[in-house]
């Protein structure tokens, strides 16, 4: 968890310092219908030479640890000092706040990490109405490539329209990035499934409480999330065209779907720990049967047996006369037989055989 | 699951395409209270030349795979590129969303295929004034063959009325096919609840846990129809009479009573899972009672027994006198029925026995 | 259950058939303050002719199965056809529809029939001003008996009071029914309770399992029965008094009061699954605690027993000398008894002798 | 339970007769700022020539059994019907009724009576604007000694306030009682989540049981008496001052706690059932580990050693020579102490020794 | 649990006492954005005359035994006798309430003790124009010794800022705490899964039960703190300035984080005592498969090697002549090896082995 230390003023910022910190990378992507251009810069004063309002201006910052930077972005753009704090407080919760100029969005990215891990990177956006700035909690991952791509190309609406139709193509695309995490814990579900219901192992047990975990990680984000496209949808600040927000409800739909999946997910998970439960007393149950069915037969015979190994004088016609009978052993092994066969009708009537 | 790849851009149009598809089939049944009119036809322009606004349009498409023709749908009715989208996109949630001059609405419609699976197809209804336009996944299977032969023969209201009669009567026959498929679940349910309480097997537990993945299928769809049936119900816009919204009322209970039987089979199966695990936990208790019945009676005798199967060396006074008592092997035999008939009175003193 | 064919047009009447069915009786109890007229008819025709509008007409038709007559009832009522369809399709949850000039009310009756099953009954009402028109399945069962009884010998308000009183004293005697049915309830779910705590049988647990069916299905019942008096009681369409709208208060009251115990009783059976299978388990360890004293202690024993069973030849120095000690047998024995009492001594601090 | 056969007339009144009922006891209290006057009476009537409306007039009724009482009330208050039936139907959820002049509430008294049982008694209140009418089901118990007390010394503010006030001071004494009860009720959650962890045993359990059903039945007083609270605090009749709207919402406030209190204890007890469970299993896992490891080593030795005790006639060259070998026993016994170490290493590999 | 005798009048104030006591400490730091006091009184006359309604006066008083300071804060600050109960009465949920001229908020301090219990303290907050008076339970402990020195030196914003800005930075004091006990529970969840995924003992059990106490104690305290702040958030009364209600909204976000995490942690304990039963009825297969293979091998060799340890006089030819031929014991050795391995391939096919 990342919270700031008890006592810390509001509106303090702690920068987020790890080794190996280059300092964070600010690029610039600006176009309208007809030109586009791309820059990185190395402070944030050479791009606001470039900021040009009537187009629309897409500043990306990668790194939270360049305090200063942070700061001169505050000033230059009116964000209230607890927005800065909640850009670089990670452990936000998805949210939307409307500002004076410019609404603040705190989103998550999900993805997965080369090691299989999927891993959420907040996300923080500021959209005012000729630009959206974005900051990131680092620069190797990000799930925007293809949004610069059609940018570029001038493919799809996102060239001939504003700064909220480009806030809208960064959500729905962190949106989008859920899918394919669900596609795969769906995907485990059943193969845990199928363990479980062959050969209940602890492995499966494991994975089963995993495939929980994430779950609950996933729809942690995801319902706050729908919150922040229902939000959006009824904004009339006019900073959100009408026609952006027939894309956003497309979004809320597809968030509210991802919830719906994730709740049925929930459900199924459940049912498959009960039915690990009955799987696991079904097998110690059969066990069980084959021990008792062997021991009822078993002991009660070789203490039969037993009696026979006695040594017993047998000089004294009192003392095991059967030894000394003719068939006595023949008969031995009849009343034995005869045992055996009547515990065998026993657990046959059971059903334990 | 079908998704799009994370990064499409948005009112991306991809064909869902299958091997051996054919060209899809453009159906027109057209209807006023006097006259009927009935055809195939291969592309939609031709289709349109017999478009007629005065009467009412029942327009079919099956199958999703030729993107022009959804173009060129798209074209002729103002239809939102998202929307377009959301009609290739095979697993949306059932939704109604208005447009300037039509509704869209997602249904599923809900049959069991001929190998018993049940299936759920999407269904895609734009209802115009004058049409309604609906787009089916695939062409085999259809729940209208009933609201066809009605239009035919002109029985019932329906060729009185005007398109959202005509939207209704579709809707009214997608929630009618879910009856069936629940009684049959809830005659399964039964069965499951006749072995379990019976006898408890692990077939039992299996098809327990797959009735209930198929209640949570038919959950997710329920669910949202209903939302459905109240929007349309609540709709001010004129494109929905008062009179059919009397009738989509009548849907609106049909959903809600599906609802509460799918919540009933719910909280029955739940109930039957814990019978399962008493049930198994009952006859575990019982096999073990058995088994330490018969253990604790005859393991102490076989000791007992051994004891004088012993080869101590009789001839020293001390060394297992009892061996040469003339009523030795008697007594011996006296004592350990006293030992067993203990036993047996605390078994049933215990009430294990 | 009972539900169309899918397909079947909407408002599509279907009789209810079974065999041996007579003609429906048609009754009409009609009253003022002043007089009462009690008759039963052959055809809605001559009914009509006695009807009053100045006076209260209760009109009473027990089964669903002459359609003409539902249809004549429909025409003479301007019953609308969807109606008319939900009175045939008897597995209607409870609902209040209005309608121009009248209410159509959807209730249950709930009783216990000869053989001890509780019975649900679907019970049609249609409120106007000068009439209520009720419509049962059948003729045997009816609860409403005393409300007769009450409008004969004009004791209570009954008399006084226009249709909409009558209406509320049938429904009030339908939701009166469920207070017998759930004191039966609770007793035996104390039964149960007793049982369990003190023996865990399984049939104790089918009854817990059969009290709980019961209580779900008085659930789905109760609940929407509660939304008839809600939706009743802010009526402001004048066809239901202030004065009944108190009445109709105290029947909302009641019916609260029966879905609060039937949730407490809920609970309570949810905790009693708990407290079989705890139960189960405790007796479980109890028996394999004494299965393992016992062999935990005889095991080990039978084992030096059998030491000094075997036949080594003694003639050799090395070949178990013990067995021809002076003492060797009361060493063995000294032997075993110390295994023994500490065997015991062990078991003792467990705590499980 | 206590509920009128079904189809009695609305609102008929019947008695409630306990053997050895005396006639009931009406008692004033009638005051204002400066006077205080006391005293019992016989009936009504001259209870009524007392009656002052200028003053605060607490007229106390204790018994249910007399039917005229009751209707005198009613008429000399103004009371419905209706509500005369629910002050004999002591099984009545707590609620609050408007009425034209007065307000009618239904409380519940809870104490613990003698035998240490909890027991709630009905508690009808009539409030007008210079009277409170004060039912209860029997004289015996009675938790307003204090309030009368400070209405006799002057303590407080009850003397110098009206009849809302009165109305407050009953009501907060009747909340006040729930607190020794929850107290009791969290001391003996604490003493039996101690029990379960340390010891599972029958009697903890039956006892959690009980501590459960406790609180079902507190929670369902709790949450309705709530619901008064939040109906008289928005009270705008005038008949509730807003200076006592200040008091009621203390009031309100304690009963939400309460219900936080009892909410908590749930989850806890929820808790405790699955301790005892897991507890128990972790016993039973605990003694079989031991009958395995016993039985695991000491069976096979046994089988070992009955092998040396077959009767073979060793005269023949290949029937156990071992017996003839000079040191066959010492052998033996090497073989076996292999045998037995080489189970507790595997034992102690599995961490169950 | 803190609760006043039933039957005490409403605003009875009761002082708490403890042994030691000594005479509560009043406080006071006043400050505007130039300069800062700060003092300790004896008395609150003295402290009266030091007030100056021109700056922010934070008036603090730790202990609640001196009832007469206590009604003097009330006469001095017309604080409502009601209120002034509440202070005293510890066991408040946090609510806040709005007087005439102030606020009174109830919330909770939290912070580990010396000896690693988590305490809550309340916290009783009066805010006034000019004034915030504070009151906690005892003097050793306070979470806002920060604060203090923010106002100290002048960091962050509170010294140009109102008294409800000051609340507002003791109220984020006492949020903040939660961070740290919240992380430490967290830290102690996962060590918990770790061990019950590895090896379910007892103390992991009693360790999950106790995390989850404190979860439940957390979470009573974190839901009502939530409702603080949405209730200060849409204050209109004029006494929150509107930049001050952005700070709280920062708080509200908290609460609504801490909330979050709490629940989601709910969810995996809930999880986690599923897996430790699942873990334990694993093992408890897994020990007794090992005791069923065992035995279920041993105990018929046992009975076979038992019949030929029989004593039976072999000069009879029926007598166990196997004894007296010369293979005997090697044909015995051959049949037992085969029953052996029978049974070994049986339990292989069972996957027992």
């Amino acid at each position: 968890m990342n919270y700031q230390v008890p006592g810390t003023p509001p509106a303090t910022l702690i920068a987020k310092r790890k080794p190996g910190d280059k300092p964070p990378l600010i690029t610039l992507i600006q176009y309208d219908a007809d030109s586009i251009f791309e820059g990185e810069f190395e402070t944030l004063q050479d791009l606001m030479q470039r900021f040009n309002a009537s187009m629309v201006n897409w500043i990306n910052v990668d790194g939270l640890h360049d305090l200063e930077l942070l700061r001169e972005l505050g000033r230059q753009f009116h964000i209230h000092p607890l927005a800065l704090e909640d850009v670089l407080n990670t452990t936000q919760r998805p949210k939307v706040e409307q500002y004076a100029d410019h609404f603040f969005i705190v989103s998550e990215m999900i993805y997965e990490e080369e090691n299989g891990r999927i891993a959420l990177e907040q996300l923080s956006i500021f959209l005012g109405t000729s630009y959206v700035l974005t900051i990131q909690e680092e620069s190797q991952h990000d799930v925007f490539e293809q949004v610069r791509s059609r940018l570029r190309t001038g493919r799809g609406y996102a060239r001939k329209m504003k700064s909220d139709y480009l806030a809208y193509a960064l959500l729905d695309a962190t949106v989008d990035q859920f899918y394919p995490i669900i596609e795969t814990l769906g995907e485990s579900v059943d193969t845990i499934e199928e363990e479980l219901l062959d050969k209940p192992s602890r492995q499966a047990l494991r994975k089963l409480y995993e495939a929980k975990r994430l779950m609950l990680q996933l729809r942690r984000t995801a319902w706050p999330q729908r919150e922040i496209f229902n939000t959006l949808i009824r904004d009339d600040s006019g900073l959100i065209a009408k026609e952006t927000q027939i894309f956003l409800r497309d979004c809320y739909d597809h968030t509210a779907q991802i919830i719906d999946i994730l709740e049925s997910y929930r459900d199924l998970t459940a049912g498959l720990m009960d039915v690990y439960l009955s799987s696991l007393g079904f097998r110690t149950n059969e066990i069980i049967r084959v021990l008792t069915v062997v021991s009822s037969i078993f002991i009660p015979l070789t203490f039969f047996v037993g009696i026979y190994g006695m040594n017993f004088n047998t000089e004294y016609p009192w003392n095991m006369p059967e030894l000394n009978w003719p068939f006595g052993y023949l008969l031995c092994l009849a009343v034995m037989a005869t045992i055996a066969i009547a515990m065998i009708v026993f657990f046959k009537r059971k059903k334990w055989l």
